[in-house]
């Protein structure tokens, strides 16, 4: 075999001349503007240079990865790329997004301790907690989240472990199996701290779930302290095995009152337990609040999986040739109507989910701004639900279609995507659990609708936000194709809104009347109603943000392939959707639901020359990627072969074994 | 914390007692039959004592799954379940049917070598290849199948492996990277020999793609032969580690003429190519007919792995409680219809298809016993065709459904079901390649538009298996709901089957006038014309085998459950087409959708006591499922916490390292 051979595969960079907009000026709007962009860039080049970093081309033991894991953080902590994430929030946020790029389990053992656990103590501590945040911001103790149990997981309200308030301690105990803490990141091997939630028991009396920050480890020993159990959880799929996700049981752990994070309450030397929350409402603002943040967070794991599903699968579908028309050459794949559907939209998600979500990140750095400068109007009040409601149906958007765009590219790159080294299955896995994390999607998305519901019945028409600004308008039904696409797709999805929003809210007026208490009413109520309607909600905003972020580019080329890209996002979007248009009577005949149609397949296909330069301004790194099939020169094979040859094989270890029942087998008929 | 304290779950037991239908008898039906059932029991009685069918609570290595499997296959063999596949045809598909629900790289390495080798041999060989035969039915040797080659998977007339037939030998070359074969079952490791395809070169004419069986190692030292190189494809996800895929070099390999599958051709030994084919079609069909037997193993596939999610998730949904009335007792999960909607469709689909696997089976082996008798009938003509078209389609449709089914169980088990013990991505890893092996899904549905169209055009209206025999039928639009509901999902099946092909048929004819070439054309009609023809096509049928197989049920306790099954396959697998029957005219108006949909709901809230029951009769023992959270007992809690304390740490292996960089931050804070 002559090695000089040329490629099998067709040339990226032959796609890449046929891209109507430069290619460093997109990179720059996609990766959040110049300054953020060199700040990754100065990150991705040091890690990139650090053998450390270098990922293997098999699946590591969990001892393995965990090892490594700790020493990729330690070395992570050495380089110094931020010194307080607080007073450099713009280099701490880029280090997170080249963290959650390179390995989802490296980002989470950052974020566990400087995020969930950091910002637990900041919010629900007081200055009592001012000397152990020290100590976090310099790294000095290693923190963790302990809410979930094994048997409570969104019902976060009816935890069962308690903490007792005990001649002038804090005693934790957990009562039965169902109420171990489970899942908690970062506790299983290197936590010296945990902010643990509790039913606080005062006197005999439950005064319902609180937040505690108590030691749980040695910081010499670094051994579990006398009272406590902890282990881990097994393995998991994915890069998670690099986190150490772990379980702990409490026999009577005792600790100080002062583990108490007891903004807006207190448990007095006499004994006894005062507050000033307004109302249980108010209470659980504070105590639950530090999670929607997360779920923000979330948004972009969504963000992240389209992008590199579209990076890997557009790419090799650039390179990888197979059928053509009679006496000619092969195609490349990509040229495929059928599979510029299977990747188009992924790639087109990736881009419009990304500016709704700077948008929102921006919003909401603002929102928290307020919240902590101790602000009450009613207009943050209004906002504070808003922002509840939108992220409670934007987080299940965004990862339902981060991990079907992972298993639609998988498949789509054929028996080749589902090599190890293709990455595809490994993403695919790693994005998974952000479907049920920080709220599983399906019951998040009813706080979504919920949301919606209460604003109508209090007639607020307008939020903060602007995203429920279509209560004020009248919806029309469907009398012709006007103007662009995305103006054709808000006009349905405003109809849809007021649609579903008037079923769901009729639909449980009438059960309510039946005698039916409010929640089964609503359990009742999710399919074909409810959950469309906050769907639904979760994508007008995606595609409104996305196309305002859009019209705000200067250069006039960029503006205009991502005009399109925003328009086959709104288009596929709208695609499910189309049976309730109908059957609601928003439109009748064929002409909607064919241009709909129509409309998203010219869009792919004029899409086609433009998507592999579009991917080259979202991927990452080569060597972060490391996916034989992704890489950004297009030598697929290559890189397979060039893994393949090194796992030649003379003869299998079990070799003998087999020769002697093949011998065995012979013997046997001769017989 | 008491140990002995109740288990936070609910009770599977409490679920059993509200089945109307006898598990027993249900047990028999949905497992093939008594007989089959008994064969089946007493294979998994015998695995269940073994340790060595334990399975273990982690991921193993590549090395050690391969020696696992390597060790479980020898142990299989000495059992002596089987003595001849051919034989004892029934014995070996229960064994086969075992072994795919305990371990599909186990079953991979038992057919790739009876099935897929053998069955190459046997159906495209002569009396030449008898000796061989007789070593491989008594493992003497152990065969692989190469076909797949780097640069060509889907398009198998394109492969570029050549052997030439020079000075009374056959050398073997590979030209090019591209060539060399790839994804061949059993060749890294242990294989001795390989049915290989490729170009036949003789006197420096190309005869085409020919079959060939060749020795690859040696039979006593198990070294690769000279002019051969065989190596590793590296690690796959799920359980496929334990399939040695292999790649395959030729180096100028020489040897026999003999080695062509000679079946109606001949290299002479003046060094000609003689045959018999009357087309090329005709000589196609021998050398790659051996492939549509593996589609309709594959709908099999699809069908376990809907078993396995419905039972796990269903089993761990009816345990599982979280939330409920206020001041009520927490509801199992299963109680939600959101809940409901994710996992009853999936065990609607394994019954559905099962029932129609079963008959598709049954019609295949009639048939292969007219092609091996030599049968030449324009009949048998017709049903080849109406076997391909078929399989084309439902083996796309049932893999779909299945991995789908895995993915959505995952997310409805929540956090828990991320734990490898829940064993549920692990599942879906090891279903997902059946998406694309033996023919990418989204290429492969193209062969039965092709059918269908095909069939139209020549005006034949009925096939031999039944198939199309809606083609006779006079399409009628929607004038409202009458019968019951799969009468009325039929008839909107039949319309859209019309539909869809006429307008594929015109959009065709159109592009064709335009002047474009077939091949373009074809792949410009797929989206919203050929591939939802293709879908519906599947559907149709599976809809329709399913039910003839329940009204040949005779316990009329079990008839009834299983028709409300069928009912709730047939309207879920409706639901996505209601936008074309919308666009298309077959209906407008909210009538039709809204009672596809109430339908639906009211079908899963029937079937809801039901489930349980239903998934006790098809799933496997508990042994080899293996998922803490989908064990018989319903001890979901119980099992998770017996693998955690196994996993209780005192200190991290790397604790004294990172102890020191804690010490280390602390004096850098006192500089």
């Amino acid at each position: 075999m002559a090695s000089s051979s040329p490629s099998p595969g067709a040339s990226l960079d032959e796609w890449r001349k046929n891209a109507t907009f430069d290619g460093g000026k997109m990179r720059v709007i996609l990766q959040g503007g110049r300054e953020k962009l060199s700040l990754k860039d100065e990150i991705w080049q040091t890690l990139e240079k650090d053998t450390l970093f270098k990922k293997p081309n098999r699946q590591l033991s969990l001892d393995e990865v965990r090892l490594l894991t700790h020493q990729r953080w330690k070395k992570v902590i050495e380089y110094g790329f931020v010194c307080d994430p607080y007073a450099e929030y713009e280099k701490f946020s880029a280090l997170l997004e080249v963290l959650e790029e390179f390995d989802t389990a490296l980002q989470a053992r950052v974020t566990l301790h400087s995020n969930v656990f950091m910002g637990a103590l900041t919010s629900m501590g007081t200055e009592k907690h001012a000397k152990l945040i020290e100590k976090g911001n310099r790294n000095e103790i290693v923190g963790c989240f302990a809410l979930t149990e094994l048997s409570h997981g969104s019902n976060t309200q009816n935890i069962q472990t308690i903490a007792s308030y005990e001649n002038g301690k804090l005693v934790f105990k957990t009562p039965h199996i169902g109420a171990m803490k489970v899942w908690s990141g970062n506790l299983a091997q290197s936590a010296t701290h945990a902010v643990v939630f509790a039913q606080l028991n005062v006197g005999g009396k439950c005064e319902g779930v609180h937040g505690f920050v108590i030691q749980v480890r040695d910081e010499k020993t670094h051994r579990t302290l006398p009272g406590i159990r902890i282990g881990d959880m097994g393995e998991k799929p994915g890069q998670w095995n690099g986190v150490e996700n772990g379980w702990m049981i409490f026999e009577n752990y005792s600790c100080s009152p002062d583990a108490l994070l007891n903004r807006g309450c207190e448990l007095t030397d006499d004994g006894r337990y005062v507050h000033s929350f307004k109302s249980d409402r108010d209470k659980k603002s504070v105590s639950l609040g530090a999670l929607s943040i997360g779920r923000i967070g979330i948004v972009g794991k969504g963000v992240n999986a389209c992008r590199v599903a579209a990076t890997i699968g557009i790419r090799y579908s650039a390179v990888r040739k197979q059928f053509g028309p009679p006496n000619g050459e092969e195609l490349p794949i990509l040229s495929y109507p059928l599979q510029r559907r299977r990747l188009l939209p992924a790639l087109s998600a990736a881009i419009s989910i990304g500016f709704f979500q700077t948008k929102m990140v921006d919003l909401f750095a603002q929102y928290m701004a307020r919240v902590l400068s101790g602000e009450k109007s009613d207009e943050l009040g209004e906002l504070s639900k808003e922002v509840h409601g939108l992220s409670s149906c934007c987080k299940p958007r965004s990862t339902w279609l981060g991990v079907n765009a992972l298993a639609e590219a998988r498949a789509a790159c054929g028996g080749h995507g589902f090599l190890y080294i293709s990455r595809l299955n490994e993403l695919r896995d790693t994005y998974d659990p952000s479907q049920t994390f920080e709220g599983e999607n399906n019951i998040l998305v009813q706080q979504a609708s919920n949301y919606l519901l209460s604003q109508k019945k209090q007639g607020v028409l307008s939020s903060p936000m602007g995203s429920t600004d279509f209560l004020q308008s009248r919806p029309c039904t469907f009398t012709g194709w006007k103007g662009d696409s995305i103006e054709n797709v808000i006009s349905a999805y405003e109809w849809l809104l007021h649609h579903t929003l008037n079923k769901t809210e009729k639909a449980l007026e009438e059960r309510k009347r039946r005698g039916e208490d409010a929640f089964t009413a609503r359990n009742e109520t999710q399919i074909d109603t409810a959950h469309p309607l906050a769907i639904a909600y979760a994508e007008l905003t995606m595609i409104k943000w996305a196309i305002e972020g859009v019209e705000e580019i200067e250069d006039e080329k960029c503006r205009c392939v991502l005009r399109r890209v925003i328009g086959l996002f709104a288009l596929s979007q709208l695609q499910p959707h189309l049976d309730l248009l109908y059957i609601g009577g928003y439109c009748s005949g064929p002409e909607f639901g064919t241009r709909v149609k129509e409309e998203q397949l010219s869009l792919e296909l004029s899409l086609s020359p433009e998507c592999v330069s579009l991917v080259d301004a979202l991927a990452p790194p080569d060597f972060a990627l490391a996916s034989a099939l992704g890489a950004s020169d297009g030598r697929a094979y290559e890189h397979m072969v060039e893994d393949f040859r090194s796992r030649e094989i003379d003869r299998a270890p079990f070799a003998d074994d087999l020769v002697r029942v093949i011998q065995a087998n012979k013997d046997k008929a001769k017989l």
